[in-house]
């Protein structure tokens, strides 16, 4: 974390203690998880992708026997000032509205949760809306909603070090818990324009390659998008070279809790899912400011927005999946746990070729 | 199915019969889908190809609450008289042994089956050696391995309609058992081989462009299987012009047998699911002879093998995954399946609009 030649606040000094708390895994169970791999009853590497995420979660969790259950989905909604610029196609309500539809089930995230068996916690962390009476929402409201970003930083540094930290502490619940897996989701009306402005800043990708529709604009509201995120990033330049800041600076509370989460999961030894594009700006955001998270990082599906693409090449991430969703909410992180699931079954329950009695190949080629 | 000018035996009159039985699913059921989908909770499309996934399983349905539950992969298990060429890095015995490894649980199939809430079910339609002392395998072996295609045709075409037969039967009995989704499975050393030729025939794409390293063979291996693969071509350029000719010329057993899958499935209104490039080819067949049954048939991921892009173009199939995986026995299939589930949780449990109260969006881009 750059210093701003200020003294930290109280936040950013435990996000900082947090940070530097967070060591590389010890590589050793990589290659003990490739060796068991390689013992199972399959040509080797046959499974492909599925035996990398495996031997990945193998390394995060420093264990031969890596598990993806229990697993969670903490979904994390806030508003953004942002949408004032005409953004959106859908109101700004919308974001609260939907923070009860997923409290009474009804929403895409449940039911894709229920299906694969993964936990949804609901976490507000900055929604313009009172949540505190739908029960079952974590209240952890840094303020009610970004500022907007086209006239002033979205959030001070501070406000962004504590939505971070309530990431953080989610994670490091759900782990004491016995949580292995930890998705994450998001629901805020306006979040792709910060997640594009984020995408751009940490990437140095031109703007018209990082904007896209998000749920649903016409072409004159994209124009403006575009037109927003580049006004936006000429107007804090200044931040640019502190990566705490661009996120303060362009970010969402929803965002900044996102990456805390990946940094909460790094230092709890827990796997921590990518979803869509917001998702991964956040990604972005943690492994700037924390690389060893990266180990713990997982990717699930490639979502629609042009942006999502970009920000999982600069992590070094693939997606296991191409559906062509532009959705969030955890939605693509819960498919992506369920082939996580499936590549630790393959691991723990697979035979052994001497435990079957089958036959080797010659040399084959792997 | 073109005429060969011999009165057809007993087993190719039933396959036609039920061939020409089968009809066009009913169009409609494809219109109430989309309405659903576009009144749930979520900009209209931003499930984006899980939303196609539960419309097109709605028209095989025939409803527009499609379910993918429950469901079972039926794994085609046969032997290929191909191998005396030298195109397998594995011995044959391995797929008897496979077998074995199956029944007792220890195989990656019965991990990602189980792990995914899928039955499986296993049929010896042609291994070479005797599965009927271990328990648990349908026993409906045509015969005892393919002849050498290299030499002779690999089975008479009432073998092939046999073993076609033998697929059918198996998803009519769990249809009648409220199986609502079946995918294809299979082992068979040698099988890469016998699917290469068939999709270089049904597909007149040049034989390198689909011949791969299978389960792991060598340069020089892959030199030999492709001239084979070419030389057979040559060969049984005769039978080309008859599509059930070609299958029992080139074919397998398992593969007749997982083409018959797919038509069974269209003959029940069950949805199909193509597992890697072994399966592929059986869907192509099933394709060519049936054309309806493309309506009933689903993809799953994209295998490693060259030529399973290629089938499932011809097939007009977008997999949904692409993990590098090259195992076949259904894995790719009942990963499939899985988000196949999730679409239909999706469609099945989620609010609309006016029974959530969420605003709509102003004219969203779908």
């Amino acid at each position: 974390m750059a210093d701003n030649g200020v003294a930290p606040g109280r936040f950013e000094t435990e996000l900082r203690a947090l940070i530097s708390s967070i060591r590389e895994p010890d590589q050793v169970w990589l290659e003990r998880a490739w060796r068991r791999l390689d013992s199972l009853t399959k040509p080797p590497k046959s499974l492909g992708r599925l035996e990398e995420m495996a031997a990945k979660m193998a390394l995060a969790q420093q264990t031969d026997r890596p598990v993806a259950t229990p697993a969670a989905i903490v979904l994390c909604a806030g508003d953004h000032g942002i949408v004032a610029e005409g953004v959106s196609a859908w109101p700004q309500e919308v974001t609260g509205q939907m923070v009860a539809n997923f409290v009474s089930g009804g929403a895409a995230i449940n039911q894709i949760a229920r299906y694969t068996g993964v936990r949804l916690v609901l976490v507000d962390v900055g929604v313009v809306s009172d949540t505190s009476a739908l029960g079952g929402v974590v209240q952890a409201k840094v303020r009610a909603g970004t500022r907007n970003f086209a006239e002033e930083a979205a959030m001070t540094r501070e406000e962004a070090a504590e939505a971070f930290l309530v990431g953080a502490r989610m994670v490091r619940m759900l782990a004491n818990e016995g949580v292995k897996v930890v998705g994450t989701g998001e629901m805020g009306i306006g979040n792709t324009t910060s997640a594009s402005a984020l995408v751009a800043a940490y990437t140095n990708v031109p703007v018209n390659r990082v904007v896209g529709r998000g749920t649903g604009i016409d072409d004159a509201a994209l124009a403006r998008k575009t037109k927003v995120v580049e006004n936006a990033l000429q107007f804090h330049l200044a931040e640019r070279g502190d990566l705490l800041a661009t996120l303060a600076a362009l970010g969402g509370l929803e965002i900044a809790a996102m990456a805390g989460i990946f940094v909460g999961a790094a230092a709890a030894g827990v796997c921590a899912v990518a979803d869509g594009f917001i998702s991964s700006a956040a990604a972005l955001a943690a492994a700037a400011l924390c690389p060893p998270c990266r180990h713990f990082m997982f990717p699930s599906h490639l979502s629609a927005e042009p942006g999502h693409h970009v920000a999982m090449v600069a992590l070094g991430l693939e997606p296991y999946m191409e559906l062509n969703m532009r959705l969030g909410e955890g939605t693509g992180a819960a498919l992506g746990i369920g082939a996580m699931g499936a590549a630790c079954a393959v691991m723990s329950g697979m035979a052994t070729f001497e435990q079957a009695g089958v036959s080797e190949g010659e040399n084959p080629v792997t």
